[in-house]
């Protein structure tokens, strides 16, 4: 299954949704008990989600073209950031290479959805872009291993979890320049593992405005998903909906000579395969 | 006004509810519609609150004997931890002195009310103290000013922003060691700016086994809660409920010698002159 959240404007009362894409279409699964796509993760899970879909029929279908996508979980509990890693982003950054993950927090309100602008902000011109694999939680989990990790998977996303990177090293701490409001991405849908390709098969790609500037292979991150949901979940309860952001690739703005930060009318997009394109123009946010 | 939120297991149908203290007992404030303080904060604000409370008679109230105290804001949208405010503590900790807000995340999960034991995971043996002034938000803010940053201030309360040292220290970030399940603790109340001192008044103390190991006044934050909440408000907009620590004085465990962490049988107490103190027992986790 895709599964989105979403915004049905053409609607006589519209308010967010969420819902299953059958071709051009979303197929809507809210009840009136379950609102959203973290609730239907807690209550039913992604089984349950899967036999509301198949006793519904693709005739009550809304088109894709008349919604506005939101992030795939749109309040969730947590979302946890894995930096640094892929190798050569943590040589790029002048960074050590981490010996355990390196996690900071993104609120949500730091994500926007498909195609939505994501804003530049008054304070800073280090915009800079970061394409990740976003793994969303179907499960609670708490010091769950290795080998039982992927059980815990809702499914996949893509993520451009972008920084203001001045912001990033005002301390030690990272939240800063990853918390400014509509700066980063999340969508367009969440995939499901049966329909995904194993996170060693994804390629995650960058792309600004239509030039590829940031590739590499799942397979080649430092910490694995099964592994970043052991140490994550030793420490902290994970709960379905929560989101997890594997870390970006090498070639990010503020590598390149020249530095090449994100700027109004710029258009970021991230592609990785099997889960689909995550596309937002950039606009100067006030 | 000081507000409680409680569990008072006595009750036919016992559930989270929240009110105000009065004397020795809780004058219950919750309605079928605000369930919540956080709730009542964002519908209503300090001003409806006390409003409702004064239309009530101190015969309704419940003891406070009979009830667990929770953490005053029970599901905060953010728990911003400022570390490092402390000149002497930055020392201690032998780490510059941040010229900005050092900012890191908690979540709710990672605390527990006013005498509940906090929890000494398996995974460590660095359970370490931290004592500081918890402020609440009663007024969304985005870009506030330092001249009109304590009108979006709701209250102030103790917390026990405890670390767990090694984990703190696996990477550049802070977040695995200041997450583990119920390590910190928030309480007992939240007492409203016009029954505190301000915090440049406030004495900060943290006492282990009836021993003061922290002593300090607010007055020697190196930023100030007005230039905290300027800075967060910048980059993120801080809602009713959300909780921001404001960093601890010198005399943690990790830096006295020799080092002196918490362990099972020990009760750490945060004492705060005006907000009252926080007591909680220490127990091995699992």
């Amino acid at each position: 299954m895709k599964l989105v959240s979403y915004w049905d404007h053409t609607a006589a009362t519209p308010e967010p949704s969420y819902g299953a894409v059958v071709g051009e279409s979303i197929v809507d699964l809210a009840t009136p008990a379950v609102r959203t796509l973290r609730e239907a993760l807690t209550t039913e899970g992604i089984d349950g989600i899967s036999r509301r879909l198949a006793k519904k029929g693709p005739a009550e279908g809304i088109s894709l073209s008349n919604v506005k996508l939101l992030p795939p979980i749109t309040e969730p509990h947590k979302i946890l950031c894995v930096g640094l890693n892929y190798l050569l982003h943590a040589k790029e950054a002048n960074l050590p290479v981490p010996t355990r993950p390196s996690v900071f927090v993104r609120f949500s309100s730091s994500f926007v959805g498909h195609e939505e602008p994501v804003l530049l902000p008054a304070e800073s011109e280090q915009f800079d872009y970061e394409a990740e694999i976003a793994v969303i939680i179907g499960r609670r989990a708490r010091r769950v291993s290795e080998a039982e990790a992927m059980q815990v998977v809702a499914g996949y996303s893509c993520m451009a979890e972008n920084s203001i990177r001045d912001w990033q090293r005002h301390s030690n701490q990272a939240t800063p320049g990853k918390n400014f409001v509509g700066t980063g991405a999340f969508g367009p849908w969440l995939v499901t593992p049966d329909e995904a390709p194993v996170p060693e098969e994804m390629t995650v790609a960058g792309r600004l405005n239509g030039e590829t500037v940031q590739h590499d292979s799942g397979a080649n991150m430092i910490f694995s998903i099964p592994q970043i949901i052991a140490y994550l979940s030793t420490f902290t309860e994970l709960l379905p909906g929560d989101v997890i952001a594997t870390g970006t690739p090498a070639g990010v703005g503020m590598s390149r000579k020249p530095q090449r930060y994100l700027r109004e009318g710029d258009v970021f997009e991230v592609a990785i395969s099997g889960l689909g394109e995550l596309r937002n123009p950039v606009r100067n946010g006030f």
